[in-house]
């Protein structure tokens, strides 16, 4: 609930030792000491305007109209709008949600599972439930993201400086003999093409030509002492 | 993973005693059986062409393209249409993916999660990216996508031809003295994120390979040469 911005929990008749133990935890976050307990459902929803029971394809025969969770933001976002408050509820673990529990609901939210294995995780379903909440019905909120760097590392390379590795790189390959005479034109034309394709941002078309001239600089100076020594020879 | 579909499951590096137990559990789900084990990232998602790497807002600046989770669906649409593989990874609950395990993803996935409660629940993590994935990527209209090009040319390369490609360049920045000793450490995780950055496909990994095998032979060549020249001296 907390990561992903909801703050407002009742809980139905719990299991005192447990609940008490979770509450007493070190670290135990705010919206669960704030609470309601409730001894009945009834009385969790009863500030509540729309219902949402919640559950999988387990359940055979529906009474209730059926939403499946990613249709549900419309929904959602329509009784918040005209000032509604929304309850969204989970059974236990084991079996889920009543029949009695859903005959207070004005809906019953699907999760879409696979049919080999429907049944989910309790904190697993109130967790995918509340993130597609959170993103498609109340976007706004955790909606920011971190701004790109500012050093230019996304800035794209200007056509001049491809040109340019274009240059370097053909320059290795001769000195590498990587290309046969005949298909120097067709690598040529390709690796122009390999370059726009890979579309290096300015910074790294500069560490790769660094890298390229590096390389060059090697091949020729071992080129050249060869050259002496064999002239040594 | 079993509740939305996903089979194919890859341990790295598990805690054995936690690992077996789990395993050999009365009803343990066949993903569990069939997970595959390695004992690096790099192993596990060797057979991938688009690496996922997830995580809350808790990176402050991270370093490669950042895509939050409500916009993923497109991407590994389009992925997959092409043939490709797909891989999610999690890292482990405590600290998440370390910058390492990130060098070798395409791309970080964030989930958006309240600022003042980022750090999400390892299986939480898990169902709503799987379940987003499942609703968003997954569903009918997935055979509405373009045809791949026939030719391969636009076939993604796995992420262990990736590591190949890497090695290899890191082999000839060695031969060409291009890293102070003191940076070959950070030079070598650069490259890594270079990569997955320029993604190239299939067919431009091997010809980029075919170079730089071509340069350090060469290389090679001429520094054998040299050092046998110098002898005759």
């Amino acid at each position: 609930m907390a990561n992903f911005g909801f703050s407002q929990l009742a809980v139905v008749a719990p299991f005192e030792a447990h609940w008490r133990e979770a509450r007493s935890a070190v670290g135990a976050p705010e919206l669960l000491l704030e609470a309601k307990e409730t001894g009945t459902l009834a009385q969790a929803v009863a500030g509540c305007t729309l219902i949402l029971g919640t559950g999988t394809r387990t359940y055979r025969r529906p009474e209730q109209r059926v939403v499946r969770l990613p249709d549900l933001a419309p929904l959602v976002k329509q009784e918040l709008a005209r000032g509604g408050r929304v309850g969204l509820i989970f059974g236990p673990e084991k079996h889920g949600l009543t029949r009695e529990d859903l005959s207070l609901c004005h809906v019953l939210v699907e999760i879409p599972t696979d049919a080999r294995q429907p049944s989910m995780n309790l904190g697993q379903a109130v967790a995918v439930c509340l993130y597609e909440l959170a993103v498609r019905a109340f976007g706004t909120k955790i909606d920011e993201l971190p701004e790109p760097a500012a050093d230019g590392s996304s800035q794209s390379a200007r056509s001049a400086d491809l040109e340019l590795l274009a240059g370097v790189v053909e320059e290795a390959m001769v000195a590498a003999d990587y290309s046969p005479r005949a298909m120097r034109e067709a690598n040529r034309h390709d690796l122009r093409l390999m370059l726009r394709r890979l579309a290096p941002s300015a910074r790294d078309t500069r560490r790769i030509l660094g890298l390229f001239r590096r390389i060059l600089w090697r091949m020729k100076r071992v080129s050249d002492a060869k050259t002496q020594g064999t002239a040594t020879k």
